[in-house]
């Protein structure tokens, strides 16, 4: 094992050290207000050491992060038959695009682009009590970690503003692809990405990604099985029409999000996440993407 | 000029004979009642002399032919900004489809597509009073005839099931294309469509666009430069992804709407109308188009 | 009927002295090297009295002004049956792209885009004893003028450049839809496309889509159903993806060729050609465009 | 390490006693000849010790398995230079439209689509003094075995049937992405898809993707960053528009071809080929796909 936190530190100085041409999201105006010179990293290896940098503790908006979380609770709630109302291949296209949604009759490329959570976040509404709290339970379970919440504020700037997000529901329940109604679904999903999570918690939540399955607490949520199918995901769909370049790159499974974050992951080996709010083109964090993959490259360690 | 009336009496008996594989539209609750076996024709030529056979005088809801008319109302109150919102060439789509609206960033491409029709209800809701008040006055007043009336079934139908049209509008105020809430703008667009009209009445409400922008009661409503502009519109964008067809089987522009009903136009000649809620495969009136190709082969009149 | 002359001789005047922004077509070598400020413009009606104005004597580069002429001798030859390889909807897209083909499975949108005009070359060479040979003297024997000719160089410069061509033809034979050789339909193809004509000439070869198939020794060639099917094409999808607009700002049906020429006609009324090399953005002669809007505005005479 | 014989055989009797409901591929004549019961699985460990069942020496045409080797080949001419005219993006489309091509100008999604694999042949036609030979060396030299060729009947076969290729390479020509002519870059990609390989040879081949860019005979072609680079194209990219699909259901960088062939390998522990006929609904070997997700899931070993 190589030492993390040298290989951190290094990468912390490295990148706050390089130039920066990011730009922080402002299409949802609470993110707009962040400070863009943040920079956090932390890694929790599988004897659950920490290794941490920066504003690593801090919490920001984990966005499309969420995404996963979703996914992983309703696969553990219904199983395999999420897959007929979802399919699992990357989408060639940005993360908004509603053309591949009415291409193929209402089903969505994969439940890690907008559509396809929005898929996922029907069936939570569907199969849980109190949907909101109920996830909140299952995310701070998987992290043993209370603390984490909504952003309430967040949530109700992206409700204001989601025109996309209301014209894929819509699109969705026209294909009769969301059993729930269109209002409902989507205030559970703006909660969703609106939790609100600093990289240590990010990193204590992914750690049973890395674990085969198995949380911090050593509780089993998904079995092998699950998890090679989420890994999978994320490694081909996790960075909208970036995932062949962080597939390259970075060379580890991983999900981001507008809010600035991303969480990657060597199965049996580390979890780790960065928080950097400006973000490229392709809309995932500059100098996150910059850190992992100096890490993995440093490090040696990938799934390549 | 022909004798209309012995045309229109023999096309009546011949399309009752003929054998009927259409079907009444079913996506609008409300619209799946109407008696399938319903078929009506009426013409007016400049002479203002009426013509008429079958339930040519029964009132049915017009939908989408009540897209010329907000087009022609949008035009006289702002004139050729219209066009800074809305393009004038064919989809080559059918009439649902959001993924061109997606690839040319929010502008529809012509305001007889759903997408193009509602930026034009956006526009009358801006710019009228009481937009639902005033545009039925505009009607009534081009037909010269107050028993013109939304009908409010119809119009809560459509609103109730109406999801790919929330799609469409979510979608433009995304691109900011959509000035007002997507509510007020939905629901004057659903009330527009639920018009009730008789064959008669079209013929009478489409009067002008015949009779060079002057109505029936001979006051000018629009330029000729306007009219041209939107029978051109009618030609190529009126008929869905048929209008390739319906320009050279009838030869006239027009335009037709799911309630089954189809309006037409010779310019200085005539304007004719037809019902008959069994529709084909591209979701225009069957037996109607099969009137109107007999109309202008059998009387050889046609702007071709 | 207006005093054309007239008309004709203050267009010229008021074209040639407005700004001018356009590009003559490049992609053809041969045609690059055309002279940008020609114009010219040619009126006959249906009494075949001649009106002209500058260059309308010169000959020029029909290019896709001959899809209408192939599709005509097809027409002619095999009927009907023409339709079960090509459609007759507008595209909706611009002139050479394949993705409409592919989405819909080899059959093109309509015969005056590439890939459709490229099936109906295929036909003639199906039908034909010498193809080429046997064309051309169709156009002559319309025109009632054997010194119409192809031009050897501009042929065989796109033989040499038409990779898109090729690409369509080759997705054409891909779907079954090309009966000859790639290589044998596009000699032909390149041919039509190098018909060398004046704006007379084009008159005088168009006469027959004004004068209900006849032409102007009066023989007949099509009937008027075939006609106004014709007539109808040229009006929707006559234009590349500037149907829309030529159909408002002109409101003839016609047809435009990128060696700058254009030919349009008000049935039963006159045939009209312009020839300017310029181009404007979308492919179309700009001061044709202009010239015909001028002529249709002062004259009141258009189909709408 | 598990008992790879072990494990072999158990697959191998699994998967010819399980239903088989795949179909040959018919689209280039000479393949549609091959035996559909063959089967055949080879796999080869860091240690270099090998195991096998079934068909695993006998040849097949590796067809687009051979788009990893032209890509390598390619890299190690020119470097990162490649992907200045191929992404690295997965397409979310199959394996053959043109659409994305015409949508992106010119630059294909990947180098393991046929039109992105064309553009590396176009650079292996200009780099090589004698592509097919040096290219055939090059490929032997990986090996170390010089009984590896070409097989010049489905070569042939290919070129006469292959239309969409020369559609391809033709709209590559067009946008200005390939420099030789058509007819040179198609021979040499029709032969180097007809190489002809058995379950062995693949393995032998393929070691040095295994093996952090060292073949067999332990000599460096690639360094580590481009063995990474082409693990994860072959990952996200290597099983057309089932990329998703194999990602998950087996877990390895791999890649098929229609003559039935996949190779897939997990880097530093072993790389393994099967040989199947008989394709699923996608384009991939049916009981290939079968026999890799039974091994990835027997011996839990995977990249996730």
């Amino acid at each position: 094992m190589p030492d993390f936190q040298k290989s951190i530190d290094s990468i912390y100085k490295e990148v706050l050290e390089s130039p920066d041409s990011s730009t922080v999201a402002s299409y949802i105006p609470e993110l707009a207000s962040v400070e863009s010179s943040k920079f956090g990293i932390h890694l929790i290896d599988t004897n659950q050491h920490n290794y941490a940098a920066g504003n690593s503790g801090e919490k920001f908006s984990v966005q499309s992060i969420s995404k996963v979380l979703t996914l992983s609770m309703a696969l553990g709630l219904i199983g395999e038959k999420i897959w007929r109302r979802v399919d699992v291949e990357p989408s060639g296209d940005p993360f908004n695009h509603l053309s591949l949604l009415e291409q193929e009759n209402g089903i969505p490329r994969n439940p890690l682009i907008n559509a396809g959570a929005i898929v996922i976040a029907d069936i939570l509404v569907t199969e849980l009590e109190n949907p909101k709290e109920d996830f909140l339970t299952y995310v701070r379970n998987l992290a043993d970690d209370t603390s984490i919440s909504y952003d309430e504020k967040v949530a109700l700037s992206e409700k204001g503003t989601g025109f996309k997000n209301y014209a894929a529901a819509n699109l969705l329940k026209s294909y009769g692809n969301l059993r729930n109604d269109v209002e409902d679904v989507l205030d559970f999903y703006f909660h969703q990405c609106s939790l609100s999570m600093s990289c240590k918690q990010l990193c204590d939540t992914f750690y049973l990604f890395m674990n085969r399955g198995r949380c911090k607490r050593d509780i089993g949520y998904l079995d092998i099985n699950q998890i090679k199918r989420i890994n999978a995901l994320m490694l081909t769909c996790g960075f909208y029409d970036e995932a062949g370049e962080f597939a390259f790159e970075v060379g580890l499974p991983g999900k981001s999000g507008v809010g600035g974050g991303i969480v990657a992951l060597l199965p049996n080996e580390f979890c780790v996440a960065t928080w950097s709010p400006g973000l490229n083109k392709k809309g995932n964090s500059a100098r996150g993407m910059q850190a992992l993959e100096r890490l993995t490259t440093m490090t040696e360690l990938s799934i390549f």
